[in-house]
């Protein structure tokens, strides 16, 4: 079994957490490690909830704060084990999300007072289908676990603070028509020609940019696929555009439906997918100190995150975490040890002042 | 080994003809049969090349038609063996084209002494790629067996005359952009968006019609398929639409090119497939001397036909057959026996007066 040393510092913590090859769905062993080693620390409660770990301190204060970070990784792509090469560390995981994991695990071990009551919370299968989520589970079935005032979610923001998180929709635009031979086209109805408006309306869509709680949100409406056609020689009688719209968290899942509607009325629209998005919530007492105590400009999340989870039970969340996110998923994937450190240092601060 | 009989009538020899399973690239047994029964002909020259026959007579007369019909199939589709109810005969083939086929055999037997010499050729796998076509190899390998004044191609055309026919041409019409994720659609150019032209230039297109000998001749532009898309979170780097254009028979295969150039100027356009059209060539003594006699008033074909191949040797060709060509491919393929009797008597007629 592997263990794992909360005295170390948290680039060789990060590093060995690295090494713990935790592809989605395989995490029983650095579960297991992050489990043993949390359990030795007196000042927590640990629970333990299929692969997803919580600790918390109980220690009465006025807010507390929820610090989350997923255990699992994409799948290998030769980038096991770590390697340290100068100021960046390499490895699987090192940017999504080990080395925030590693800085959550050392804040718990490093504050055992902290001003803020504090849920740490390690979970499972956050890289493939939203229904293995260990955060997810936690939101349906034990939404006490997460209980909280702000979340902080160590996925990989370039140790800046990204607040909230924008929604996705997508749908499904489909036309009929009637099928002829392409030699008498005049007796059929073209479905791929009915398509031409749908196109336009996409090409002429100004996409929204709102302002909420001093960040831009953009969002943006794009067709992702789009398939027709029966035969070389048929006018075919169905086409079918699937759009995602991503859309800024001041719109409801709802909202961002009838959106659709407007925009491609007269056609047919089936939802194939959707997410609600995060408000940020920096006006919020909690998630406003924290920024300031961070230092940094926030900035909006545009891809969706678990942020939205924590939206969902009504907690302000941000993304706050080490490594630039372009590396996430890549075989180069890489965190800098400067953004391993400073994330560590800062909330350390923030926790203790 | 099957036999026919030609001094059966035309229902009854149509419907040996349908009961002689012949599904393209299985040919053996009907071309055999069809070779024995020509081969006793005296007056007849026969040569087999493949299982395509070619039967002429040679008695010097001023002008030379050619006569021709495909002794393929489409594959069963539970309408085998053939059935007479009331005065229509059932059955695969019976339409496209095994009706003309035995009026064609009646006519070699029942004419010897013709006022035109007649070329009869019976072909292999015209339902099939144009490769395998049996008329389209003795066009390119051995034209003099084809030649003639005037071509009678006796597809089913409702027993009346049709004229040429169109050109095809099919062209894919690919867009490019760049890739990036959908919630940051702005990074990259979505190649999906950037067919919106091609389709506004597909609905917006006004088909030319065009009078040639008497005939008119209605274009077509139609996108026959139409594909893009990555992933459901990828704005898509590459789309591509399949345009399938039916030109006139005055314009040319580069004629049609440029036009579909000029027609979506500035997109990059690939031919995957191009046929060019025939000529009605109707102002021809030996197609006008052909119609009047025939009594029926030509209409234009639409559809692509082997009438082509012989415009393609110079040679003006008609499409004059038994049967209504919807039923062609349908399992529930017909002829009436009215066509089957006039074609047969007005060829008889043609041939002897």
């Amino acid at each position: 079994m592997a263990t794992i040393d909360l005295t170390s510092d948290v680039v060789t913590l990060t590093a060995a957490l690295v090494d713990i090859a935790s592809e989605s769905l395989d995490e029983q062993e650095i579960a297991d490690a992050v489990e043993s080693a949390l359990s030795g620390l007196a000042h927590l409660e640990v629970v333990r909830d299929g692969h997803t770990i919580v600790a918390r301190t109980s220690l009465g204060r006025r807010e507390r704060v929820v610090i989350a970070g997923h255990l699992d990784t994409v799948p290998v792509n030769a980038n096991l084990p770590s390697r340290l090469e100068g100021d960046v560390l390499f490895g699987l995981g090192a940017c999504d999300m080990k080395g925030g994991v590693a800085a959550a695990l050392l804040l718990a071990a490093s504050v055992p007072d902290p001003v803020r009551d504090v849920t740490y919370v390690f979970y499972e299968a956050e890289e493939i289908a939203a229904r293995y989520n260990g955060l997810g589970r936690l939101a349906r079935e034990r939404p006490e676990l997460l209980a909280g005032d702000l979340a902080i979610l160590m996925e990989p923001s370039g140790a800046g603070v990204e607040a909230g998180c924008q929604g996705t929709m997508r749908v499904d635009i489909r036309t009929t028509g009637e099928r002829a031979h392409s030699a008498r086209s005049w007796m059929g109805s073209n479905a791929i020609h009915a398509l031409a408006p749908v196109l336009d309306g996409l090409t002429s869509y100004v996409p929204r940019e709102v302002e909420i709680d001093g960040l831009v949100y953009r969002e943006g409406l794009n067709a992702v696929g789009i398939s027709g056609g029966v035969a070389g020689n048929v006018v075919p009688d169905e086409a079918v555009v699937t759009v995602n719209f991503r859309f800024a968290p001041d719109r409801s899942e709802a909202d961002a439906h009838q959106h659709l509607q407007e925009t491609f009325e007269g056609f047919g629209l089936t939802v194939t997918d959707s997410a609600p998005g995060a408000l940020p919530g920096l006006t919020r007492p909690a998630a406003a100190d924290f920024v300031a105590a961070v230092g940094a400009v926030p900035g909006p999340k545009f891809g969706w995150t678990d942020v939205a989870q924590f939206a969902q039970l009504g907690i302000p969340a941000v993304n706050y975490g080490p490594g630039d996110p372009v590396y996430a998923h890549k075989a180069d994937e890489q965190v800098p040890v400067e953004h391993l450190h400073r994330v560590l240092t800062t909330l350390q601060d923030w926790l203790t002042t």
